[in-house]
């Protein structure tokens, strides 16, 4: 197993970059690695000769309120975890953002300001800025998203798209612990009692998408049933809506996206199912 | 003298793309093609083994209220002026814009609400969007504008620092008529008339020009002559800026950019000097 190469400044990652003359996968991550993430990492490696990992806690897509300052940032174990790919950017924010009054980036508005838009403002202004310099400094040929955050994949696909950007993005599926709980790295802020309140999620979702295996295809009696199962969480939104976030009516298979996310004590959880 | 080759789709564009494998120098103009538009062509045929010429009338850099309808449109003429380039990518508005709901660009705070920007709301995001959309279709070397348009000019190259887009921007100077006034598309607006009143503007620039040679450092001074010299004249803004636009109290040599613009009849003209 080849150990990665660490580059922590821009100039490191160009030169590293001039040296790669086969298709790359890129993994944008920040960092707190763990299996759904390594997951993206494997795709990458199997689907290309050489495989980027980038860590980078991006201070623009949090908001004022959030856990910038607290969120998990462990370099020495993401480094031992990735093990495998050919190289780690793990740069400063300093290096990212050069100038304090930078241009910045609109989502859409049908897309970009619904759900995770319409609670975290401005987060993915933030996400897409910083997606967008980590395409332009690293060129892939691949870049590899988890489906687990559903809203951030579409866009940074829809951004692609509008920007005629020279690359493939790669949706990896939800990766679980063995409870059920999509695995995130904000997940170590659960109590032992919050994660057992915290499965009701995916339970609700698996319930969901077996009434819709057996046929039913009214969102309005998913909605109702799904709401009843979640009877005492903190439910922030229970959506079914298509691949550019528009609510349906009835669930059209392959084209339906089912997001459910939770408050569990002070930890904001997401999940989703795609139909 | 070779005959460019007409690009009308992305598809084609792309296809052409792949086959260049040398540094391509890339101009991107709105067509009705002038000997300032052709010194950027030029530049760039003398120090790049390839060219390419796009020709889009952007709408999204329009305003409501602005010439987009009536904007010169001559392709014909553009393509016998542009022999010696190897393609002109000519697309149309659908092809540049799939979607009626983009994501957009924000010009930095501090140099995209001032002139152009605080008197055309909404221009630099379109000239940012559009540059980007071609930058990352064309994939050029380098990149070719005139200073003509400084503050265009000016946040391109912030928009190339920020997202750390890999080509360079090579500014070219501006190109005058042989009675001074700067080279547009829009002159044709222009009466007979109106051209002579124009000239005032180049006019005054040289005269504010040769103070400074002469050793002149103070703005308000030179101001205050620049506007007694225009009286009459319909001024927009004559300012005295550094490259990031900010306003100077004291000329400093190399770092000056006086910006000039009038409106002569219905056709705003604009024009400057680098110090």
């Amino acid at each position: 197993m080849k150990t990665p190469v660490i580059l922590k400044t821009i100039e490191e990652l160009k030169e590293w970059r001039r040296g790669i003359n086969a298709p790359l996968g890129f993994v944008p991550t920040m960092g707190a690695l763990h299996a759904g993430h390594l997951s993206l990492l494997k795709a990458s490696m199997a689907q290309n000769p050489h495989t980027l990992l980038s860590i980078f806690v991006n201070p623009t897509q949090f908001g004022a309120n959030e856990d910038f300052g607290k969120y998990p940032r462990t370099l020495q174990a993401d480094i031992a975890l990735a093990q495998g790919v050919d190289a780690i950017f793990a740069p400063e924010s300093k290096e990212m953002y050069k100038s304090d009054d930078e241009i910045t980036l609109n989502p859409p508005k049908l897309m970009g300001y619904v759900y995770e838009g319409a609670i975290r403002k401005g987060h993915f202004d933030g996400v897409l800025q910083v997606v967008l310099k980590l395409f332009n400094l690293t060129s892939p040929t691949r870049a590899y998203f988890g489906q687990k955050d559903a809203q951030q994949l579409l866009l940074v696909q829809k951004m692609v798209k509008d920007f005629f950007l020279p690359l493939e993005i790669v949706p990896c599926p939800i990766i679980r612990d063995d409870d059920g709980l999509a695995l995130s790295s904000r997940n170590i802020y659960l109590s032992k009692e919050e994660r057992q309140i915290a499965l009701k999620i995916p339970q609700t979702l698996q319930k969901i998408a077996r009434l819709i295996n057996e046929g039913e295809r009214e969102v309005g009696k998913l909605y109702e049933f799904g709401m009843r199962e979640l009877e005492g969480m903190n439910v922030d939104y229970l959506a079914f809506c298509n691949h550019t976030l528009e609510p349906l009516e009835q669930i059209i298979p392959t084209q339906t996206l089912i997001l459910l996310t939770c408050k569990v004590g002070n930890t904001r959880l997401l999940d989703n199912l795609w139909i």
